[in-house]
This record gives C-alpha cells, structure tokens and sequence, in this order.
C-alpha cells in the first residue's frame, strides 16, 4: 500500500506537556486521511492536521453517519510505539459501518494507516505509565445531498490527541429512569455517533445533580444494566464478576474483552448475562456487593463509589480492590513491564 | 437585527431547471450561516454558498450532536415568497436542541435569517405547483475536543435546494420487525441526525426487497405503528382517520399537524392513539381498512398501496383519495390559490 507523506514544517510537540495534558484538547501535528468514492478507498495519505473544506450538505452533518474507534498508543522502554489490540478497533469499526450502512475499511488499510500515523507522530507518545497517545480513527460521510440514503462519498482520518492519567477517583452514578442510550434494534452495538448524542443531556443533568456518569439501563423496564457513560461496568457479588452480555444494545468494548480475559486469568469466574438492578440491590442489602467497576479506553478502570437507582442509594464498601489490580496489570502489559501472555501487543517498528 | 450580507458574484439559479429538478442534488448561491461560542449567537450573516473548514475533531462528527429543520418557501402569483408554518420549524429545532443538549435559536434569530435567506434566494423558488424551494436550517458542534460532554462551539445554517414535484407513486412498505428507528426515551421525537443515521441501513435492506419505504413499529413488541421512512403515517379504518399518537418516540411532523387539521376541517374524525399491527390487519381482513398515507415536508402525501408485516401482505383498495385531495388543498393554500383559512402561510417581502 502506498500512503503518502506530506510533514509539517514544524512540531508542536514540544510546546504541549504531553505527560500530563488531559486528553482531547490538543492534536498531533498530522492525521491520516483516506477518501471513499465510486466504491473504492482511494488516496491514503498522511498530511498535517488541518482545517478540513466540508459542505454544509454533506451528509454526515444531516442524517449522521459517522462512526468512531478509541484507541491508545504507549511505549516501550527502549521507545518502541506500541498498539493494543488494533485489530479489534479494525473488526468494530467494521462492525459499526456495517449497522450504519456506511462501507468497510479493509483491515490492511486500517492497520497500514494506523502504523504510518503512529511512526509519523512517536514523538508525541508519552513515556509514563498510565498515560498514553489517545489515537481516534473516524469515518464519516460527506457527499452534499439532501435525501435519506446511504452516502457514496465518506472520509476514514485517524488523528491523536496525548492523554495524561485519569484520576481514577471512584466515580457516583445515576442510574437513568427517564431517558435511554439505546435498545435491541437500534445503533447500541455500533459506535455511532448518534448513540453519543443521546446520552449527552441525561449525561449533563446527572452532573447537575451531583453524579459522575449516568448508569444506562434497558428500555422497557429500566431495570437491566447497560453500560455507564462510556464505559462498560463489572460487579462483583458474592465473589464472581458479572457484566451485562452483548444483547445488541450494549457496546462491545475492547477494554471489557480484556478485562474479562484478564480477570478469568486471575481465577475469577466471569459472567456474562442480563443483570437486573434488583439483583444489585439484594446484593447490596445481604451484604454480598463487593465492588464495581467502568471499564473502557478511555479511562481504562473507573471503581464506583455509588449509585442512585430510584430512591435507593447502593454504596461499595471498598474501592475496587480487583479493579484496581486489573487497571495496574492492564497498564504493565501495555508499557511491557508485564509479558504479554495474551498476544494483545502490537510494537510498531 | 443586523444580518450582515455578502453576495456572490455570479448565480446559478438559470443553469438548473429549478421547476423539475429531483429535490437535494442542486443548491442555491448563498446561506445563511451564525455562529453560537461563549454562550451566545454571533456573526448572523448571508454569504456565498462555499465549503465550510471544519476541524477533524469538530464534536459533530464524533458525538452526534446535529439536528435539522426541513420546509418549503413558495411563491404566490404576484412573485411574493411564501413560507408554510415556518415558527412551527423554529419550535421544533429547539426542542431538538434541548433534547441533544444544543442552545435553542432564538425565534427572532430564526425567524430574520430564514427571511433574509428567502429574499436572497428569491428567484430559486420555482412558480409551479408542486415545486419548491427546499430550505434546510441544521445545527451542528463545531468545537474541536474528543470526549463526551456538550460542545461549547456550534453552527446554525440554512442552506436551501430547488425540489421539483415529487411523482405521489403510491409507495409499498415493509413493517420493520428487527430493526428500530426510536424508542420512548431516546431521540425518535427530536430531528436529529442519529434518529436517521439509524434508519438507512433497514431502509437500504427494505429496498433490495423491493419496498419503497420502512413502517417503523415500536421497540418492544414490534407491533405498534410508529412513522414511515421520514413521514407520519395516516390510516382510514371504518372511516375514520387513525394516526399514532406523540408519544416521545415518534416525530412531531408540521405536515402531520396540518393534515390532522385539513382532515377535521374536512369533516372527518382524526384519532392520535396508539395503533396497532393487529387492528390494521382486522380492518383489511373485514374490509374496513380504506386507505393510508405518509405525511411529511419533502413528499407532502404518499399514498401506501401495500403494507408487508411478517408473512401477511396488506393492500389497499383505492389511491388514497382523502390523502390526495388532502394533498391538493395543501398544494393550494401554498401557491395562495385556496383560501389560508388556518394562517399557515408568511409572505416573505
């Protein structure tokens, strides 16, 4: 495959404390840009971050197809860039274009341009645990037409942004009775633009009210768990773990692939099922909630100090104790101080 | 209020056959453009219809956060524009904008740019009846950050595109039983790009199976009526008309509105309840079932001439002849050639 290279004249690296900046405000010097039209990828190329000439009917402004991955990039000791599982962001945008009738990136392309944009941008990688080159690869469509069809022209860009550690400050949660992020049906499984959208206001007034994040539950009864925020979420009751299955409506995040990986690894037994707010609140009341954790890039580990259901408040006794050791392995296997057991490790070279 | 106007230089408006052009492929010289930062609208101004810069990581394209208006400026015999309903439109884009967690427009800055615009682009409304000028108001972040809350930065626009008469073929739907459009708690009620986003995919597949159009039915049990393609839904049972009540995951359609009120005007009796799969199936079996149409801005009336719902194919008698009657007198107030009984229409002078 043959990317072109066009560098900026000058870094901006150096200007940013990359260490330590939050995540998301500032922008590497360069994005990879690829172009859809007449059925075919064309043109894939690195060039230095830029304004980008949109018409104000392009399609993905109006009727929204536009898509998302999240992934991060840290290093090696010896300053080797390293990926984490980059083939499950390739499989999921897929998965996500495929819902939102939007066309595949083929997987050579999606990996090809990731490891060109990641060589192209090594210098902006942070070196400290926990932190990381957040690396956003988007597609959306931009062809100007006013109708409700798929798009024929899209662009598939990836572009980065440093991201110093969170604070894994134990999070209070909302458990939302009122509005939905998405049910069986609908884009929940994609990661669609539209699924952000709705959860933004619920989102914003949980804060209001003095809440981290919203807890999403299903539907119908709002009585299944979903996800939270952004992330996935893990209980532990009785000494097992269990997250909500992949019903359709929920996110198959890749944090929470390798959580349950990593915990099952530990000796734990790891459910995957429907799990019921009243099972939460039994648990809480006997005595048998131990913990409960997002889990997400972003973010990675989030332990939960406490969620709103209803006129019920559950608290957690302890700050995610297994939580915890998963996010401090997680982060050791992504700068190599842990072996890679798992084959997760993609070193960019 | 001071909207600030820059004309292009030339116009294009006599190289396109605005009278019989397919609606969204052609748009006009100029738009309308307001910026919203720091909490307020800034800058309302007309000037040349051109590609906008946006930044890759402009929050729309990542986290949904669009919304849209759709209407139809006419003109009457004497040359005059003429705009139907269009606070009905400014009502409906906030509460959009409250429902994503986007600032309202307020209704005087709607009201004098969409006039402003109009005037712009007088001689881009066709004189037929039938045609029109397409006008899109939309909404859109613009701040460039990765991560999950409101954007600070947003764009209000209006663009516009000459629509021929749409061709009223009576349209075959497929009852969608896998898919879903919206669901009560998320964003079905709201114009917003993700509701859309949504739809193409089962949209696409309806018509590789030879329908025109999805009949959205509820999330949960895949048998209450919601919408059809981007229209409301009437039915004629026994007759009397039936149309799906707004339930927060159904669209409040201005046509919808307006059809209910030709409809009561004409004698008829109009209900908004919920309808059931069951009952339209009834009503054909006993031969009750008299017609069903779409209602919306683009299409105005599509009469339904056969609904698929799981093994059962629906078909209708007769070419909606209240639908198309109904369609004529809409036509009519528009191009002032009926009576504007109701005080839908504002001339544009």
């Amino acid at each position: 495959m043959n990317i072109s290279i066009t560098k900026s004249e000058t870094s901006r690296a150096h200007s940013v404390d990359i260490e330590n900046t939050p995540m998301g405000i500032h922008f590497t010097d360069h994005m990879f840009v690829c172009d859809y039209a007449d059925g075919q990828w064309v043109n894939p190329r690195i060039e230095p971050l830029a304004l980008i000439p949109i018409h104000p009917a392009a399609m993905a402004l109006h009727y929204g197809q536009a898509i998302f991955e999240g992934m991060k990039a840290t290093q090696s000791a010896d300053g080797t860039p390293l990926l984490f599982r980059p083939e499950e962001n390739a499989a999921r945008l897929n998965f996500s274009a495929r819902r939102m009738g939007m066309p595949e990136v083929p997987t050579d392309l999606f990996m090809e341009g990731l490891k060109a944009f990641v060589r192209t941008e090594k210098e902006w990688i942070p070196k400290k645990e926990g932190s990381a080159l957040y690396i956003r690869p988007f597609m959306y469509a931009d062809e100007p037409f006013i109708g409700m069809r798929a798009s024929t022209h899209y662009k598939f860009i990836i572009i980065g942004s440093p991201a110093g550690p969170f604070f894994s400050k134990p999070i209070r949660l909302y458990a939302e009775t009122k509005f939905i992020r998405a049910a069986i049906g609908g884009t929940g499984e994609a990661k669609a633009a539209g699924n952000y959208a709705a959860a933004i206001l619920p989102t914003e007034l949980a804060k209001k009210q003095g809440f981290d994040q919203v807890l999403w539950l299903d539907p119908v009864h709002f009585e299944y768990v979903q996800e939270v925020g952004t992330m996935n979420i893990f209980f532990k009751i009785g000494g097992k773990f269990i997250t909500p299955d992949l019903n359709g409506a929920i996110l198959n995040g890749i944090t929470r692939l390798s959580v349950i990986a990593l915990l099952r690894d530990m000796g734990y037994e790891v459910q995957e099922r429907p799990l019921s707010m009243q099972e939460v609140v039994e648990a809480f009341r006997n005595g048998t909630l131990e913990e409960a954790f997002g889990a997400g890039t972003a973010v990675s580990i989030a332990p939960v100090e406490a969620i709103q259901f209803r006129d019920q408040l559950i608290t957690f006794p302890k700050e995610a104790p297994v939580g915890n050791e998963v996010k401090a392995k997680l982060d050791a296997i992504k700068t190599q101080k842990k072996e890679d057991t798992f084959g997760w490790i993609v070193p960019v070279r």
